[in-house]
């Protein structure tokens, strides 16, 4: 949302949008191109010298805002030149400090019961390879031993049964886990994301369609959910018949890119028991909630279990991706998880400075109380326009409202960036905070006002 | 290779790994810790203190060496620190200097008949991309349009044909292009990377097996090209009747993972043929071949085609993933090609840097002269010890030998870098000079002694 006090012009810069459509297939995607240097804490600068209170950050991934101080000092530390200049293959050469470094970022936030972490580039990698580390596991419990047969070395080759084998993933409908192929056969959101890229025959449940605010249904939502669980497990119980077995259980704590749908502590709790109970491997895929934006490091926190989950991947906020796991998912052989640079050394001294700051700081509890204006302010605001707007939901700043409506929709974008279903998405980073909430309700406000 | 007039000490940095296996899976993959601070040029120096001679350079991905000025002064630059600090989402939201940057790095280096370009995180996601702007160029083209119906697009969510279509993709045995699910399709190299994961049941067709030196065996040779050509033309048939189209076939020119294989440069002028022939894209996969250690930029330059292929993807030593495309291969919607980051700006501005570099300092030459250099050592090599040593071959500073059985190849390890196979195979940095391939003839022929 525009800052309109600072407002000085609002197009795009023609010129590089000219250049840009010779070479890149993303120019009908292009917001506007933005002036990084300028821009700073929640405030993102564009080309033309528009200031604007950014509510999205770059798809959710800005942990600490724009230009954090202690984050531009880890660029003039020359100990860091070495990582920054000369990337490592950090499966086979790693640096020096790649052990310490993951103690002071990553494993430090691991959520209670993982102490170990594999790095991947980005949520898409992240995922893939989360997917593999279940399968192996899942096939290393059904024949007993990591060793595989001749037969399965030989098929594997050739893309055949035994050796690929024909397991499943269950996925919900409106999840979101990323855009490769595998990734996609468990994406279930718009179809300009899937269509024409073929996919595999995984089963898929269906997801709580919740009426808002959820304390206010609280039996037809339990209703819900329980019709949801049932089906998860008819479908575990009918593909494990079909021969092509479920090895593992996919979702989202909020499904975010499917517009911000939320279930219940509840539900999540039962979901991870009846994947227990099958035997399948609970994933709980935070790419865009984990980072401390619910209010806590991992919204998986707030289901309130001991074990919630087998692998937890990540990305975004966390600058690097990477999966946590359990220690049964720990390939028995090296270069089965692998890759040249298995993610950026980079990222992971800059994810350690970002975590010091979110300590010192004190972000989460910032996150706690200007996510409660957030979602306040949406109430009110959906009481004062009911013929506009409706289903104000979050936890922490990851808040969410729908519009009523398409033509409502569409006079929307010139004022709120990035929403592209009914839903309008908030993404703040973590430094956002009460301040930054009431003067966004003031221009949302004031930009909704002019809509009536 | 270690340079053994400057070594000090042969051991893992025990404490680093120690600490290590507590948190990652890599530990059995971990070669030793690096000190990338203390390396410089073609030499990697380890926590030890040893310096090595590195002719295998992170898995072929440093471009011109460790700490190059050219590139430390990147980082010194005042104007690069934002897009350095705050990672933009790069198809949403770049920076001003995005397309600029382009037309300075990738642009300035596509190969003949390329103008565009999107980048990527790294070489699996590069691949999987370029995967489904095939397959969506395939079904555009079937269908006569970019608009899918509503019957594509309900499916499309369900992963179900007609929206996820049932197409495939011809790859080749000892091909290897990535370890995502997508990508393990097509990738035919070692058990260990499929094992256990579910795949596409796609065409795979033989890649020649030739005798080295390839003009010694020349009409053998070209047998054996043909009767693989063959097979790829069958297959497009077969599968075609099969209801399940080949949209593209993919290949390296070089089968460099799986362990050095040429083919020669009429075999890819006639599969290029076929492929147009049959209305199947043609991707040629330069991910370690690409970034001028053949002595040209890519690989695919030496084959004297002015329309070699219709997409090249990259990664490695361009240090950005990515791929270049065909106009026609631009999908017609926004976000059908897209995540949250495309890449990472850091790595387009070091490459411009990388760039600039080998045209001043001539290192396309350079390497067609070290090249020389190594491949003749290779060759006197293999005729002093003809019971240890065979096949050497290669283009440019790509080059690989043989060993002749697997006793020979466990005694290698410790002197060699990263030999996983029958083959060794080297790739030096592009400032790799002819005094460094005699530097590393010397110690590898001292090595070899030592196994007499």
């Amino acid at each position: 949302v525009e800052d309109q006090t600072q407002m000085k012009n609002k197009r795009c810069s023609t010129f590089d949008l000219f250049l840009f459509s010779f070479c890149s297939q993303n120019v009908m995607q292009v917001n506007f191109f933005c002036d990084y240097e300028e821009s700073r804490g929640n405030y993102l600068v564009d080309v033309d010298g528009n200031r604007m209170l950014d509510v999205y950050t770059q798809i959710a991934s800005i942990p600490i805002g724009y230009n954090h101080p202690a984050l531009t000092k880890v660029m003039a530390d020359p100990k860091n030149l070495g990582t920054l200049v000369n990337r490592p293959a950090l499966g086979m050469l790693p640096p020096r400090k790649l052990p310490e470094t993951l103690f002071d970022s990553l494993i430090s936030v691991a959520p209670k019961g993982f102490s170990r972490v594999q790095t991947m580039a980005c949520g898409s990698c992240s995922n893939e390879n989360a997917y593999k580390s279940i399968f192996i596991w899942y096939r290393n419990k059904q024949r007993g031993t990591s060793k595989p047969t001749p037969e399965e070395e030989r098929t594997s080759l050739l893309n055949q049964v035994p050796g690929c084998p024909d397991l499943t993933l269950l996925s919900f409908m409106g999840g979101f886990h990323g855009r490769t192929l595998g990734c996609l056969a468990t994406t279930h959101t718009k179809a300009i994301q899937k269509l024409d890229v073929p996919s595999f025959n995984w089963p898929i449940a269906p997801y709580p369609k919740l009426k808002y605010p959820l304390d206010q249904f609280e039996r037809e939502n339990a209703q819900e959910e329980a019709r949801c669980l049932e089906e998860v497990e008819d479908l575990i119980e009918k593909w494990a018949k079909m021969g092509r077995p479920v090895a593992g259980i996919v979702i989202e704590p909020i499904q975010a890119e499917g517009g911000d749908n939320h279930a219940s502590f509840d539900f999540y709790r039962k979901l991870r028991g009846i994947a227990k109970k099958h035997g399948c491997a609970f994933l709980v895929d935070e790419v865009q909630t984990g980072g401390g934006s619910t209010g806590k490091f991992w919204a998986h926190e707030h289901w309130g279990l001991d074990d919630p989950a087998d692998i937890v991947s990540f990305s975004k906020k966390m600058l690097t991706g990477g999966y946590y796991y359990k220690d049964h998912f720990q390939a028995g052989e090296p270069f089965r998880i692998f890759n040249t640079w298995l993610g950026d050394h980079t990222k992971n001294i800059f994810l350690a400075e970002v975590i010091k700051v979110i300590r010192t700081e004190n972000l989460l509890e910032e996150v706690k109380r200007s996510g409660k204006v957030m979602l306040q302010g949406l109430y009110d605001l959906q009481a004062k326009y009911p013929h506009l707007l409706s289903n104000a939901r979050g936890i922490g700043t990851f808040c969410a409202i729908d519009l009523r409506d398409e033509a409502t929709r569409n006079v929307i974008p010139d004022k709120v960036l990035a929403c592209q279903c009914f839903s309008i998405r908030f993404r703040p980073a973590l430094v956002f905070k009460e301040r930054h909430a009431h003067l966004f309700l003031d221009i949302f406000n004031d930009a909704i006002a002019e809509l009536r």
